[in-house]
């Protein structure tokens, strides 16, 4: 008998209840400025059914594809209070079964959140690599890839706990945002810690903690007045996602023919993007070309895709109440498609942020990605992207401090040649300006670690136009060199992030004399910036370097600041009258790095390898 | 008695008839495009006349400066007619004495004159250092630098009637515009065979002939279909300039008070033209600095001497029925001044062409001065130049062809990434395109005269879209090291430009084997050019080089031609299926060096550092 009701049982639930769907996004939100809401709707033959809501929620397009898993249903949710609603999914117009459907009520203003901007210093982490706040997460049932913190490629068990734990940290350094590498669940078999591969975009992974977490992230740091950036991967998926397992378009993806597994990896030749004289064939092989085997390549063009990629990013914003976005690889994408996804965020948020990973060699060219560039309209575009990154500036710094001599376009006068194309950019705040990443040398491994050029170095950054940004650990000089040991080397564990580390880099106590030295000059500079609005928002002067001496000055109607950076490598004296027409009348300034009252009326003597940030 | 007649017709002479004028220009042209004329006016203490003409030509301004032996006279020359009128100067009302001065008929359709362009071949020289056709005015009187030909940095005695007896040997290259480093006279003491430190603008140094011969090499040029090129300086005046010597006005230049006799050394920081971050100081010290202590830097922000500059230069086009202007060291000059400049020259002449020398080393900076620039005009410029030079062409001819290996950014990538960014131009095909100038190391010098190499380098040039301009004597394999020798290494003697010189290259018996190589390609080449309007005005189709291996095509809807540069080691064979989408149907091409029928059906092979122009 017991046997019997169970089959029954079973039968029924084959008949009544064995259909489910998988929804994404898997709920919405009320109210948004754009009602349109595409759903995904996944599940084995699912394009058998005809689809309805039970309430007045009015669906204004169905698309099926070729692949009869999926449909797309195009809903409005204008007028439509937040609520749980009812799916239905019907054939010969009996319902088969249902799914509920919710829609959530927004946080208040959250439209007009306000984004990062040049009154930030943005901190960079590698999740995986900062601190394991929950060992118990290191290892899941549900991801292939297992902790060994032994393996340079390997995860090593850092998590978003482990983030949370030292928000106190980031504060005490003059940190504002966070910028943390992907949290989306990457299941590759091997480097996933990279977590650019991601498996599932409406899931962090399992090993950094819980969707709930992120938003617990959000809230601490929203507490701290701090604010957080979720980087974003519109270029490619990871092979291992659910829906690149079983496309729903043979175009969600470019498939290369001739490519082993559809794979070609991309020519990484990004001037393709604009350059009039470029060849169809050469375009693709930049835009449409994978990354890498686990990467494949998404196919803006395609309007489902996109929309797809829209909504996600604006779920996470509603979701777990972001401050930003960093897009990965942003021009690597179908250029017409990223313009419209940053735009439909834009429009959705209009005081949110973007930076966008422009990775080029040449201001004009990354001038031609920010948002109303002239540049871009030679070429009739528009990426709508509010920030872009200061590479050419990067391309700099990792040589210039080393360049003791007086040669044309050499040492300092890199920095001085950067800035003098400022003018090519349309909105020149926006831009983030960095030492290093995630994916270039450690600034102190380049300068072997020496104090005086990371404090030359750090001056820069946090005192020109635009968003500092620092990669985790280089604030207590951590070292790392890829080109001769791989990535790994350069996200090695932060000191302290992990039980039994030999040292604990996040206390006082347990720093180093050396990480002290850096640590102490970096708190003091970040903190000083965070109040100085003549940094984030004053205009520049600057002035052709002379002995490979720097000087420049941001200023405001009713406030100065006079950056010297000597990189000579011997004291130097200066003639302060050059710089009469933005000294004026004013007779002292203070030194923010020595507190020293300085003269402004004769010459200014400054060490070797030293720099005064003087306010008058 | 004759004594006392003697000395009777001497006080008459100093009463009635001592006084006598200089009036610049000289003489004008009736029934030009701005009737105004502005008439410098100078001799002792002048500014004691008031100026009237006899006839009805009416008076519209008169301005006197500081200087009392200037008056500077603007009148209309609207509906007058060509003739010579009577200029009178008086005192209370009395005239003391009279100047006559000529307005000249036109040539007929000279304001329409066409300068050159992208279908011409410019051959650059160095009058000095090409002919001496007249060895009776290798020293002259009225200057003071005597003949060496022993002292490089000496004068050697060319002139026009050199350039003009071998016009066949231009005409047989395949040239077809000559520009020729400035012709007017520049009375330095050393040095004076650069003139660019020019002491009359009015007068061809005696040294190079007469106004009249310069004239005459003009006509000689048009009779065979050739253009005529004045190198012009607006920058700097020689220090020996007559009114420099008796300045009009202090700021007639930029007069340094803290240097010697006004001197202080430009910066060439050109950047700060644009820098939005640039200080004043730094400005002026570029722009207002001399390019050396015998060239003061002239002000064209005064409108007396912007105006006497833009007269001149047009009573040279009319005078000598110019085809078009080189304007030296443009970018230095009071940028709002240049561009009235120019633009006044080209409203006179809408079809002319004026290059201009904006040496920078980014294609948004040079794209910045050309007419009608997108990148101008974020600054709100626009130059009115008609033609920028690619210099970061240049920039990377002089090395990429050394470069054997793979790298991310060497070898013909650099070719690449220069056209990458064509689309910052506003008018690609007036650009000037150059493997060297009289400023540079020889082409050939840098390849170690290597054949294989300039056959590359001039296959580049003479097919990319742009006006080539070939430096005289790179033709013969030249050489030249500035760096090692100094500047005159660079500005040999063409040999045969003297009686008695060892070799003639002038001719095909005088050459030696090598010579013959050199010249023997790029007459085929320059040649073969002169009538391929698919090269002159067509759309350009590069692809990413691949081993080294650059292949553009140059295409309009009836013709192709597709350039193959092997700068590679090895021979190549490339799969032709790459470029398709230019090739489309055709089968096969003709490669115009070796006159071989190419199969483009499968593979092309080519080999080590050779060229292949294939035309279908």
């Amino acid at each position: 008998m017991k046997n019997f009701v169970s089959i029954l049982m079973l039968l029924l639930s084959m008949t009544l209840f064995s259909q489910t769907a998988k929804i994404e996004p898997p709920f919405w939100y009320a109210e948004m400025h754009n009602p349109e809401l595409q759903l995904m709707v996944y599940g084995e033959n699912m394009s058998q059914y005809e689809v309805r809501f039970s309430n007045t929620i009015e669906i204004t397009d169905i698309v099926k594809t070729e692949n009869p898993n999926y449909i797309f249903v195009t809903i409005t949710t204008e007028n439509v209070s937040p609520g749980t609603y009812e799916l239905q999914f019907l054939k010969d117009n009996k319902i088969i079964f249902t799914e509920s459907y919710e829609l959530r009520a927004r946080r208040e203003n959250s439209a007009l959140r306000k984004g990062f901007d040049s009154s930030d210093l943005i901190y960079l982490i590698m999740p995986d690599r900062f601190a394991n706040g929950n060992p118990d997460n290191d290892n899941t049932d549900d991801t292939v890839e297992k902790a060994n913190r032994e393996e340079p490629s390997g995860r090593h068990g850092g998590d978003i706990q482990g983030i949370i734990d030292h928000l106190d940290y980031l504060e005490e350094l003059g940190v504002t945002a966070l910028w943390s590498t992907p949290l989306l669940e990457d299941n590759e078999p091997i480097f996933s810690y990279h977590t650019y591969a991601q498996s599932d975009y409406y899931k962090i992974d399992p090993r950094f903690g819980t969707n709930a977490d992120y938003q617990r992230l959000a809230s601490e740091m929203h507490q701290r007045d701090m604010k957080l950036i979720m980087d974003y991967v519109t270029n490619h998926w990871g092979s291992k996602h659910w829906m690149i397992q079983d496309l729903p378009t043979k175009d969600w993806i470019h498939y290369w023919e001739d490519g082993e597994e559809g794979f070609q990896r991309s020519s990484h030749k990004m001037t393709t993007q604009f350059d009039s004289n470029a060849s169809e064939a050469d375009k693709e092989a930049c835009m449409n070309g994978w990354f890498d085997t686990t990467m494949p390549d998404i196919n803006q063009k395609n309007p489902l895709v996109l929309k797809y990629m829209i909504q996600n990013a604006i779920w996470w914003v509603e979701f777990a109440d972001l401050d930003g976005f960093r897009v990965d690889t942003y021009s690597y994408n179908d250029k017409e498609g990223i313009a419209k996804w940053t735009k439909a965020i834009m429009d959705e948020y209009p005081n949110f942020n973007i930076a966008g990973e422009v990775w080029m060699h040449s201001q004009a060219q990354m001038a031609y990605w920010q948002k109303d560039s002239k540049i871009g309209a030679i070429d009739n575009y528009n990426s709508h992207l509010p920030t872009v990154m200061d590479f050419t500036l990067h391309d700099a710094i990792v040589v210039m401090f080393a360049e003791d001599d007086q040669e044309w376009d050499k040492g300092m006068l890199r920095a001085y040649e950067n800035f003098a194309n400022d003018f090519l950019y349309p909105d020149i705040n926006n831009i983030l300006v960095l030492a290093g990443n995630h994916d270039t040398n450690r600034i102190n491994e380049i300068y072997g670690a020496d104090l005086n050029t990371y404090k030359m170095v750090m001056t820069l950054i946090a005192t020109v136009r635009g968003i500092p940004q620092v990669y985790y650990g280089d604030e207590l000089g951590m070292l790392g060199n890829k080109d001769v040991n791989g990535d790994g080397d350069i996200r090695q564990d932060f000191p302290g992030g992990w039980k039994g580390d030999p040292i604990n880099a996040f206390t006082a106590e347990g720093r180093t004399a050396e990480q002290t030295d850096f640590f102490e000059f970096s708190k003091n500079l970040f903190n000083w910036r965070k109040s100085k609005s003549v940094i984030h928002t004053g205009k520049t002067m600057q002035f052709v370097p002379q002995n490979n001496v720097y000087v420049y000055f941001r200023y405001t109607d009713d406030s100065t600041v006079m950056v010297v950076i000597n990189n000579n490598a011997e004291t130097q004296t200066l003639d302060l009258k050059r710089f009469q027409e933005v000294i004026k009348a004013h007779k002292t300034g203070t030194d923010i790095i020595s507190e020293a009252q300085i003269s402004l009326e004769n010459t200014l003597r400054i060490d070797a390898k030293t720099t005064m940030i003087i306010e008058f």
